[in-house]
C-alpha cells in the first residue's frame, strides 16, 4: 500500500486524489494547497484526509511514500528535488519540468536515490491511444509517413506559458509512445494577440532522421474543439478523433503505390481504398490506469513507460519549440 | 460577344468550355489538345467546335479574342506570352505561372497590349468565399489574429509540381482575395515519400507586418478529406468546412478578452460565447460566375479581382514556399 | 428551508440528492433504500445524512417537508399516497403514475392538503428545452406541422416496463410542454424480442384537433445513439439534436409555400431555404434548476410546470399508447 | 443490341437515355415526350436519336424491342399494357403501377407475351445496397429483429401522389429486395397541411409473420435532409446512412443477450459492444448497372430481381397505406 501525498488541490487534483483513492494498493494521506478555498474544498470531498497549506508537511513527512505533485511547471522542480531527496516517488503533473537541465538533475536524483519518476501524461493510458500504440506496433499500418496532430478550442489561457507548453505536451507525449523515434530537429512558428507575449495560436514542426515528419497545430482561439490526429503510413492509414464519442479511433485501408517507370512522366501511381475498421476501444478511465501502473511500478521495481525519461523528451522539444518560436521559426537541431 | 479558344481539353479543359458555352457574352470557337484522345472527347461533346493539335491555331487565330490555357504549369509562360503579343485577352489556369518573374513579365505585356489577365482562381467565385468576404468586409469579425486553412485528401499525385503547387493556390488566392493583407515573410516544411523529390506533404506559415499568422496544412496522403478553414478575429471567428453540403459557412460569436490589471498574474479573462449564425450561401456553379466576370471585365474594360497581380501575389508565396522547403523551413522575406 | 426526504438511491437517486443539497432553500435531511449496498454507497456519499431501509421512517416522519421518490413506477401511488396524506410535498420521478386512475386520485388528495406534486420531467430544465419553448412561445415557427422524434440507443434493458414507458416519457412532457396541445388520440405499434412480453422497438402516432401531427420512434436495440428532434412550422423550423455537444438547436428558415391556383395541376410550390440560427442555450444543470423550481413553488406557492398534471397527461398518452400496443395499433381515443 | 425507346424525358429520363447510351448492348433509338421544351433538350444532348411527341410511335414502332416509361404513375398503366401486347419488354419508373390489379395484369400480359418487366427500383444497384445485401445473406446480422427508415428532405413535392407514394417505393423495394419476407399487415398514419388531400409527413409500420418489425418515416417538410436506415439483427446491426459521403455502411458488432433465469426479476442481460466495420462499397453508377441487368436479363432469359413481382409486393404496400392513411391507421393485412 503506497501512501500518497498530493500537492496541489485546484483543476486536477480532485483528479488525481480520487483515482489514487479508488485503486487498491494506495491511499492518499495527505492534501496541501496554498490557497484555503481549495483546502476547504478538500475538506468538503474527504473529510478524513489530513490537510495542510504547506506542501513541505508533506515532502519531509515520514510516513509518506510517493508525492504527486499537481502544481503550476515552474514550481515542479523545487518540490520534486525536495521529495526525491527525501528517497520518495514523484508523480509530477505534465510537463515535467520547465527546462530539460531540470528534468536531467531529477532524473539523476531518482536513480541515486532509487525512486520512480512518473510523468502524468494521462493520455497514454486512455483506450484510444493504447489501441492506437497496439495497431501500431503490430506493424499494420507499415512505415509511417507523417504525424499531423491538431488541439484546438476556445481557452483557457494559462497564465504563465504559452499555448505550446499547454497543449502540445498531450501530443507530444503521445506522438513520443506511439512513434518512439528520436526527432532530429524542431521548428515553431506562432503568433500572440493580447501583449502578453505569450503565444496562443502555435504550429510545431518535428523532423526525423528520415523522411517522416510531424506536425502539431495548438490553438486557444479556436471557436470549435478539434482533436485529431492523422498517423499516414506505408500500409494503412488511421485516424483519431478525440472530439467522437464512440468511433475514435479509425484505421483506412487506404493508400498510394507510385511506380517510378522510366522518367517522371512515366509515374504509376494506384490508389488503395478498402474497407475501414473501428476498433472498440476500452472505456477505463485514463487516469485510473495510469494510477495503478504508478503503483505497480513502485511495487514491483518496474519503469514506467511514461518514466522521467519520458518527461525530459517531452520537455526537450517544448524547449526547442521555444527557442525557435522566439526566432521566426529558425530550425533547433536537438 | 467574346469568341474563346481553349487549350487543354484535359480533366478541367471541359468545365472551362462547358461554363463559357453556357453565358450569354462568350462562346468557344476553338479547342486544342495534344492528344487525340482528348480531341475524340471533346468531337463527341461539341460536334461543332473547332479543334486542332496546335496550339498555335488558337493562338493565332485572328477571329480569336480571347485564350484559355487550361495546360500544367510550365507551359503557362510560353502560352501566354504568345496569345498577349497577338493582343488575346487571356484565362489562365492557376497557379498562373511557374515564376514570379514569368508572371511579372506576362502582366507587363497585357498592359502594353491593353488586354486583360485573368487567373483561375475558381474558389473565389463560389457562394462560400464570396459570403466570407462580405462578412469580413463589413468588419463583423473584427481585427483579424489567424488564418488557418487545412486542405487534406488522397491523392491526386501530379507528375510535375509538389503538394504545395497543386493545392496551396485554391487556399493562397482565397486568403490572398479574403484578407487583403501583404505577407512579410513565408516560412514551409515538407516530406516526400517517393522518391521523387516532390513533397506530398507540407505546411506553410504566413507572416504579415501586423501580430496576424497564416497557416497551411496540404497533404495528398490522407484518408479523410478535410476542406476546413478557420478564421479567428477580434470580434467573432468563422469556420468555413466545404465538406459540409449545406452549413459549409458559420459564424461564431465566440471570444477571448484579455485585461492586464497588474503584473502577469492579475490577467482577467473573459470568454464570450454566444450564438452561432449559418447564413445561407449562393449554390450557382463558381465557374459560371468566373466566366461571366472575365466577360465582362473585358467588354466593360473592368480588372478582375482575380488578375494577374492576384496570380503574381499566390506565385510569390509558392516561390518562396518552395525556397524554404528546399533549406527545411529556412524563412523566406518578400 | 425545505427538509427533504430521497426515497431510492439507485441509479437518478444520487443526482436527485447532489442537486437538492447544492441549491439554497433546500435539504436531504433523510434517505431510504431497500438495499444495503445502496445505503452504503449513501453513507459515503453523505456521512451526515439520515440513513434507513424503511421509506415509512421517511414518510411518516414530521420533520420532513418534501418527500422525493425515487423507486420503479409500480410503487410511486403508494409512497406518494403516503407522503401527501402526511401532507408532504411530493418530487416523483417520471413516469408519474402505472396508470391515470392512480394519477387522478394522488393530484385530488395534494389538492386536498394543499401540498406540491412535481414530476420529474428534468428535460423541461435543460437549455435546449427552454429554448425551444422560448422560440415557440414567440411564434418564430408559426403554426406546427408536425414533431417528430426519435430517441433511440443499445439498452438499458428495463425489467417491469417496455421501452415506451421508459423512454418515451422523456419526449412526450418535452411535447407536452412546448406544444400545448390536447392529443385527441393514439396509435403505438411495436415488437418485442426475447419473449418478455415487453416491446423493445416501438412507434407512437399522436394525433391532434387540427392537422399537427406528432410522431415518437423508440428503441432499446438501436446499434447508435440517435436523439434527434424535428418540430416543423409554417413559418420555419427547428431540429434539436441533443447528441451534440454544441450546436443542439437549430433553427433554419426553410419552408414551403403553395399556392393552389386552379385545380391540381396548377399548383405553384416555392420554398424558402435561408440561414441557418443556432443559439446558445443555458449549461446549467437541468435537475439543478428543476430542484430550485420544486423549491420555489412550494415557498411560494407556485404551480410547477411539471406539476401533476403534466405528469397525468403524459401517462394518459403512455396508457393510451399500451391499449393500442396491444391491439396492434388500434387506433386509441383520449 | 436492344434498340430502346423512352417515353418521358423530364427530370429522370436523361438519365435512363445516357445510361442505356452507356452501356455495351443497348442504344436508344426513340424518345417522346408531350412537351416541346423537353425534346428540344433531348435535341441538344442527343442530335441523332429520334425525336416524337406521340408516345405511340414509340409503342407501335417495329424496330424497338423495349420500352422505358419515365412518366407518371397514373399513365404507367395504359402505355405499359400497349407496349407488352406489341413484345416490347418494359423498363418502367418505380412505382410500378397506381393498383395492385393494374399490376397483376400487366405481369399476366408479359407472361403472355414472352417479355420482361424491370421496374427501376434504382437503389437496389446502388454499392451500399448491394453490399448490406451481401451481408444480410451470408448470415453476419443473423435473426433480424427490426428494419427502420427514415427519408426526409424539404420537397420536392408532387402533384398527383403523396409523399408514401413518392419516397418510400425507394425504402420498400430497397427492404423487399434485403429481407425477403412476406409482410402480413400494413399500417400507416400521416397529416397533411396544405389542403390538397396528400400526405406530406407520414409513417408506415409493417408487420410480418414472426416478430420482425418494420417502419418507415417519409418527410417532405423536413428543414434537414435524413436517409438513414438501422437494421437490428441478433447477432449484429447495421447502419446504411446514405447522406455519408465515404462511409454509408456500417456494421456494428453490438447487440443484447437476455437470459431469462426464474421469474421477471432475475434477468440476465449484457451487452455486447465490439468492432464496427465500414466496408468499401462499389461507386458504380447505379443505374447503368441497372440497365445491364436489363439487357442481360432479355438477352439471356433470366429473371430481374427488380421484376414485375417486385414491383406488385411494394404497390400492394403503397395501396395498404393509402387504405390505412384514410382511416387514421387502421391495420390492413396483406
Amino acid at each position: 500500500m503506497i501512501k500518497m501525498g498530493v500537492i496541489g488541490y485546484g483543476y486536477w487534483g480532485p483528479n488525481i486524489v480520487r483515482n489514487f483513492m479508488s485503486i487498491e494498493n494506495a491511499g492518499v494521506v495527505a492534501i496541501s494547497d496554498k490557497k484555503e478555498a481549495a483546502l476547504a474544498r478538500a475538506k468538503k470531498d474527504y473529510p478524513d484526509i489530513q490537510l495542510t497549506r504547506h506542501s513541505d508537511d508533506i515532502l519531509n513527512s515520514p510516513k509518506i511514500d510517493a508525492v504527486a505533485i499537481v502544481t503550476p511547471v515552474y514550481t515542479h522542480f523545487e518540490l520534486a528535488k525536495k521529495a526525491l531527496k527525501n528517497h520518495k516517488h514523484i508523480f509530477d503533473e505534465k510537463p515535467f519540468t520547465a527546462s530539460t537541465a531540470e528534468a536531467e538533475e531529477l532524473i539523476e536524483l531518482a536513480e541515486k536515490n532509487k525512486v520512480k519518476i512518473m510523468v502524468d501524461h494521462t493520455f497514454l493510458f486512455t483506450g484510444a491511444v493504447r489501441k492506437t500504440k497496439e495497431i501500431i506496433k503490430e506493424g499494420a499500418l507499415g512505415d509511417l509517413y507523417y504525424y499531423d496532430s491538431t488541439r484546438v478550442n476556445l481557452g483557457l489561457f494559462q497564465h504563465d506559458i504559452n499555448v505550446i507548453w499547454d497543449l502540445a505536451p498531450h501530443d507530444l507525449s503521445i506522438m513520443d509512445f506511439l512513434i518512439e523515434k528520436k526527432p532530429s530537429a524542431i521548428l515553431a512558428t506562432g503568433a500572440e494577440h493580447f501583449g502578453r507575449g505569450l503565444e496562443d495560436v502555435a504550429y510545431i514542426t518535428v523532423f526525423f532522421d528520415d523522411n517522416m515528419i510531424a506536425h502539431f497545430n495548438v490553438n486557444w482561439l479556436s471557436p470549435v474543439k478539434i482533436r485529431m490526429t492523422l498517423i499516414g503510413g506505408e500500409k494503412k492509414m488511421l485516424v483519431w478523433n478525440d472530439m467522437e464519442q464512440d468511433e475514435k479511433v479509425k484505421i483506412y485501408d487506404r493508400g498510394v503505390n507510385i511506380t517510378n517507370k522510366e522518367g517522371i512522366y512515366e509515374l504509376l501511381v494506384s490508389y488503395r481504398s478498402g474497407d475501414i475498421w473501428t476498433p472498440r476501444v476500452g472505456q477505463t478511465e485514463a487516469l485510473r490506469l495510469e494510477a495503478r501502473h504508478f503503483t505497480d511500478c513502485i511495487l514491483n521495481d518496474k519503469t514506467p513507460v511514461n518514466d522521467g525519461q519520458a518527461g525530459l523528451r517531452v520537455v526537450k522539444i517544448l524547449e526547442a519549440s521555444d527557442r525557435s518560436l522566439k526566432t521566426r521559426g529558425k530550425l533547433v537541431k536537438i
